[in-house]
């Protein structure tokens, strides 16, 4: 490993935001799910959650463009698993869904630890996912076709709020504690 | 057809931004350029123009969740053509590529009459399409991976176009000409 590609490992740790992450509801074709992979790792998410996966993962990598190689991917059995787990540890559940308490996503506070939770292509987000996220939101639509594919509403959300982290400086300061910073570098230091 | 069903049409006709449209440039991945239509109708693009899309398009009809039906396409041979029509028409061509002049979308002006010009996932914008734009712009990236996804990278940009416009009242009121806005109406109440 040549210097500058060790320089470029550690500016990408640097950015790293431990309080922002993605839980994927039921999304179970791949490549959507690879396409996420590659938005999170831009905006600086460290690990991810997703709930059945169908079809697997990793199975379009050409999507991934090999991001899967530097974000977790955690996967569950049920969608309340991570979601309890967040909030236990202080995070807001916020569901990408479309329902009566639904708010403009450019409302919400994205610099507060938070996870945004996004559903299926068919299905959408479940009902009891949605009724334990701590807020709903919706991206406005102004044509004929009544959703987004779910990894185009995950990348304008998600671009939402990397504005607003790097209004606030987020993403001047390391903000990985140092065992996690540590043994990535050594992981993602290997040929 | 119901009156509601109606109603909804003309709806989303006064809402179409005649002066905001894509072209795409040797995207030929059907699938990447069905999300991208179906992200120009949730913003109110009307038409757009699509140099060489090689696989033909209209395949993945599944992710373009029937929004070709409500969106013109317009094939060309060569991505110049549809470059200077535009500009000769008074729009700037805004190409999303990764030069020494790029500078960050939410500088732009999208209330100007625009046409956003994307590349496709191996080879990006080519050069004569780079050299021929305006305008180049990027969307920052905090990771490891270089690139999003064409048609994330489309939406991240589009619903910044979309807020600025909703911002200067754009979709308050109707934008296309009494011509098109009633062969349109027409074409989309047929059953
Ligand atoms: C294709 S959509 C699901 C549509 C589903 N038929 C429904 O009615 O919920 C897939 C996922 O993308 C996200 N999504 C798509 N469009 C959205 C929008 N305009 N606002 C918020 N989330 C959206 C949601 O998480 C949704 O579950
Ligand atoms: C996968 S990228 C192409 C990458 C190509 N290897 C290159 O270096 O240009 C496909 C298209 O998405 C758009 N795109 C992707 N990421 C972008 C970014 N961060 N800023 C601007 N445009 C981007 C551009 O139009 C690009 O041509």
């Amino acid at each position: 490993m040549n210097q500058a590609r060790f320089f470029k490992l550690q500016q990408v740790l640097n950015r790293r935001q431990p309080d922002l992450t993605v839980i994927t509801d039921n999304v179970h074709k791949s490549r959507n799910l690879s396409a996420i992979v590659r938005t999170c790792d831009a905006v600086g998410i460290h690990q991810i959650h997703s709930a059945r996966p169908m079809d697997g993962y990793g199975t379009h990598h050409g999507t991934a463009k090999g991001s899967h190689r530097w974000l977790g991917v955690n996967i569950y059995d049920e969608v309340s698993t991570p979601i309890q787990q967040l909030q236990q540890q202080g995070f807001k559940v916020i569901a990408a869904t479309f329902s009566d308490r639904a708010v403009d996503y450019r409302k919400i506070d994205f610099t507060q630890p938070c996870a945004l939770l996004l559903g299926a292509e068919l299905e959408g987000v479940s009902a009891e996912a949605a009724e334990l996220a701590d807020e709903h939101v919706i991206v406005p639509m102004m044509g004929m076709v009544s959703s987004f594919n779910v990894s185009v509403a995950a990348a304008i959300i998600l671009a939402e709020a990397q504005r607003q982290r790097d209004e606030k400086g987020l993403y001047d300061q390391c903000r990985l504690d140092t065992i996690t910073y540590q043994k990535t570098l050594f992981e993602w230091a290997q040929p």
